[in-house]
């Protein structure tokens, strides 16, 4: 396994996300917490990792403000992990995810899930990025620059 | 560190793509690779890599078929490495990326470099997903559901 080091302390967005979403298991935590999962019991059935290693993923996404341990709304002795605000936010991220591995990952004849409207049923469009005014951009159209420091008089 | 094993054959194109990209390093090769570097130097010097982890996520890359290893059009003795159709696919995966850790991994007046339109080099606007008929959806408004088995007779 390659050794990480923190990327804590990074300029970068792409790079500074990768402490806290940068193992594989988490995002599918996160996947499963969007799905309505809640219970240590449902997310161990539905991932099959072992007890100590999906504590120890849980507690990260807790402490990184990803998940949120709240106890269970039956006064049961357990307690339930709920997406945060911040949680919530990687919607997107799972989308691109998503559609990157329906596109890449499967063979064109593949049965796989699909990402669906809740409202009709139907398939969702590609994620689109625009410009400001509305242009779509692909990879050619963006550059990335340093936003002006605002810590500076 | 959490052993990992494939997901390659999982039905769920969340799960699918993280042997390829689930380790936070190919992810920043890949951004670097959409800004251009394309020597094994230039990857090392930017990202701060062992020489020998870096060789093995390169090849982890071709083998995945993100990156392919190209001769230097200079005709000198060392090879580039350029994104790939399915590599280039990844943009909006790392768009998506970069904007949580713009929102949620940077405090309010941190400095950090950000996304722009080429043309005007104004900011981009957030990742949209929206439903086939252009509305906009949130995490509540989609729900996973299996395609239809077309290899079925």
């Amino acid at each position: 396994m390659v050794k990480r080091s923190s990327h804590r302390t990074s300029g970068c967005p792409v790079a500074r996300p990768l402490d806290a979403i940068g193992d594989g298991w988490s995002l599918l935590i996160v996947r499963d917490a969007f799905a309505g999962l809640r219970r240590f019991g449902e997310f161990q059935k539905n991932l099959g990792l072992a007890r100590n290693i999906l504590a120890a993923r849980l507690r990260h996404l807790v402490e990184h403000g990803i998940l949120a341990a709240v106890p269970a709304p039956d006064g049961g002795a357990y307690q339930e992990y709920v997406l945060t605000e911040k949680g919530r936010g990687l919607f997107h991220l799972l989308v691109a995810l998503r559609q990157w591995g329906e596109e890449f990952c499967f063979e064109r004849d593949e049965p796989q899930v699909q990402l669906r409207d809740r409202l009709h049923r139907l398939p969702v469009r590609r994620l689109e990025l625009c410009s400001h005014d509305g242009r779509l951009l692909g990879p050619d159209d963006v550059v990335v620059a340093p936003t002006p420091d605002r810590r500076a008089p």
